[in-house]
């Protein structure tokens, strides 16, 4: 199944598909959308949104996965990135593709198996799951990656329990 | 010129029409879009898109106004509210229509000439500015009726000083 992870944010969303067959995953690709900062926030959504409609159309995902916010110390930021992941989630509502959300927790654990596993720790994981000479950059992309590859791990794992 | 002005949040949402000629305000329409507590946060998004693409096809304002946030205390109900607002705002962005956000700060100071002004100040203000027998109920669409006389207060005010 191909599954396409997002990583939310208002100045950089960082995505990543993959195609996972049983316990092989395989990097479809991977990167980021921006948007310019001199652009007012309703111009920005609409960027991301047209950005993240163009990739559910070229890759046809049968699942989209979006990362759950954690609740920042910064409350400005922390605002407006939950601004984007409710465009990013109502632009992928559009397409009836089944969607999932994970927490910051749930992604490390099924990463790493350890729920306090910092940024270095994830990316090499997402390099060595995807068989990557290098840890995917920029780190929102590489943190999109690993949002896919918690879905496909709970989906092997609901597959093996009958869940 | 019909103003539609929105109060944004995820389990209700406050909507409120205007036709504004000079200094004369009409109320048009005004009223909640509410979503059940039961539904994940996805399809929540998607009926108060729908809702608002509704309102936005059948009344065809020249102007749409939505609130901006005030940094609540309750972290996870900001997110959520957050959430919905960046969804509100990319529905609104298809229809090509000018949109404007007015902070609470913002609105009090253009409804009461008093930043400082509490909820029933504002609705009371917002009953005499558009002629009703009574405050409107409930408070979400008073509050959403004051965003779009905030937006006529200040248009007449930049055509007075050709702003």
């Amino acid at each position: 199944m191909v599954i396409l992870g997002i990583d939310p944010g208002y100045a950089t969303v960082g995505y990543g598909i993959i195609d996972s067959t049983g316990s092989n995953n395989k990097v479809i690709d991977y990167g980021v959308i921006t948007t310019p900062k001199e652009q007012k926030l309703p111009a920005r959504l609409k960027h991301i949104s047209e950005c993240v409609k163009e990739l559910i159309a070229k890759h046809k995902p049968n699942a989209i996965c979006v990362e759950e916010l954690f609740f920042q110390s910064n409350r400005k930021t922390a605002i407006f990135v939950a601004e984007a992941r409710g465009a990013i989630i109502l632009s992928c509502m559009d397409s009836d593709i089944a969607m999932y959300e994970y927490t910051p927790l749930q992604i490390k654990q099924a990463i790493t198996g350890y729920g306090r596993a910092d940024k270095n720790q994830i990316q090499q994981m997402v390099k060595v799951m995807l068989g990557l000479k290098s840890a995917p950059k920029p780190d929102d992309a590489a943190d999109a990656l690993a949002v896919a590859l918690t879905h496909a791990q709970t989906n092997k794992l609901a597959h093996l329990f009958n869940m």
